[in-house]
């Protein structure tokens, strides 16, 4: 039996934090029939969840077509939770993008009705992360708080103390990515994951990667450990080290299935 | 890129502590029928190397049977490496034999030629291990030194010092089996593995294993934190948790797969 979240956060009839690690794959296009041919081909694999990665489209700064794009997207999800996530720049965001839209872009899609998530990061100013807090909470949608690090593996307190921030800012879902350089570095990151998780530190569920070739191990097995989503691959990557669906799949199946 | 041992270890075409980690299926049968009947069974799988647990035999101590089988053995094995293991009863031995007998019967298998490695527990007579190991010299057989604990799982530092105690008793291999209470012990197992393996205070192959069902990532994944054999599920498992050879080739695909 895998290490659940002490407290579960539900988004349509999916929860996260339970007996099960959940699957969560990235909607990468940068033009609109590239985003729903992308969701498309995805809904068709099941995922628990879709992040739509608006970081990645043109036209991201022109809320009115995010917002007619993100309708249909919503529609061709059907009850697939949909994440939606404008990463910043210096976290591996795809544009740069002014706070201040940024913010009236986040506002305008949690309005909308059509999304469960969204994530932003903890390294935002410390206004953003509140308006972003109140703005969700009114709307009901979940929030994560993230942090990357696509350098390097910090200590592993650093990464419990990051986790715990989260929470202390508002987070629903504590997120925490790095690089690691070595396998001590991915023992690092699972050893942090399983001392949130078993110490309770973090109530709520967390997700933790350790990115690129050597952190695989993470992606496949880090729900053990107490990580609650893990991120596949999609028609594209959005990040390093990323496995398919059916992949992940059979590696839960092997580490979870007698259980 | 899995962490490889220092020192590599050949037997036969098959090399231990390289870039791929073995698999070996153990040999569980009551009767020579059955024991025979095993071993073409597996050898159909392909294991890199197969191990004869003859403390399952019900004429274990019966030095002549003993040999005659070993040698039908030997023969269904074709190239496949052969272990020898008769387990002392302490460490999950099936069978309570003196071990004066026990000598016996090793030091009769090293010299039949038949068998490539032979596994001993640290546990025993200290007179005991450096005869076993005499000979294995003598007849150029290579000595596993084992550690096992099914009750639970030692601390990182003492199980790093039974891997190095393993080396300083002559073992070509050291290994050691432990029991997880909880994924924190998993974990234990696996930063042990790293440890030895990156300092490079163990420069031969290693073996470690956490067993029981929470164990499991360790068979699958250990290979990349150092840990050169995984003993699968033959016909019969012989240690709890054990996974079959078909799972292991998939789980070592999907993480070593792209490198």
């Amino acid at each position: 039996m895998r290490q659940q979240s002490v407290v579960q956060v539900r988004v349509r009839d999916t929860v996260i934090g339970g007996t099960r690690q959940l699957i969560c794959l990235p909607v990468m296009g940068k033009a609109r029939n590239q985003i729903l041919l992308e969701t498309r081909e995805l809904v068709l694999r099941k995922p628990d969840l879709l992040e739509w990665r608006a970081d990645a489209y043109d036209q991201v700064e022109d809320i009115e077509e995010i917002l007619l794009c993100l309708q249909e997207v919503r529609e061709i999800a059907g009850n697939i939770p949909i994440l939606f996530t404008c990463r910043i720049q210096c976290e591996g965001g795809l544009k740069k993008i002014d706070q201040a839209k940024r913010l009236e872009l986040y506002c305008a899609v949690m309005d909308s009705g059509w999304v469960d998530l969204v994530d932003i990061e903890l390294c935002n100013e410390i206004e953003f992360v509140a308006a972003v807090r109140e703005r969700s909470s009114a709307t009901n949608v979940k929030l994560i708080l993230s942090y990357h690090n696509f350098q390097e593996t910090p200590g592993e307190q650093f990464i419990c103390t990051k986790l715990v921030e989260a929470q202390l800012k508002g987070a629903d879902i504590a997120k925490l990515a790095v690089m690691p350089k070595n396998y001590g570095d991915v023992l690092t990151l699972l050893n942090a994951t399983n001392t949130v998780r078993s110490e309770e530190t973090v109530r709520g569920p967390i997700v933790t990667i350790s990115m690129g070739e050597q952190g695989k191990i993470s992606r496949l097995a880090g729900g053990l450990f107490g990580s609650d989503i893990t991120f596949g691959c999609g028609v594209q990557a959005s990040a390093p080290g990323q496995i398919s669906l059916e992949d992940l799949r059979l590696a839960q199946s092997l580490l979870y299935g007698t259980e």
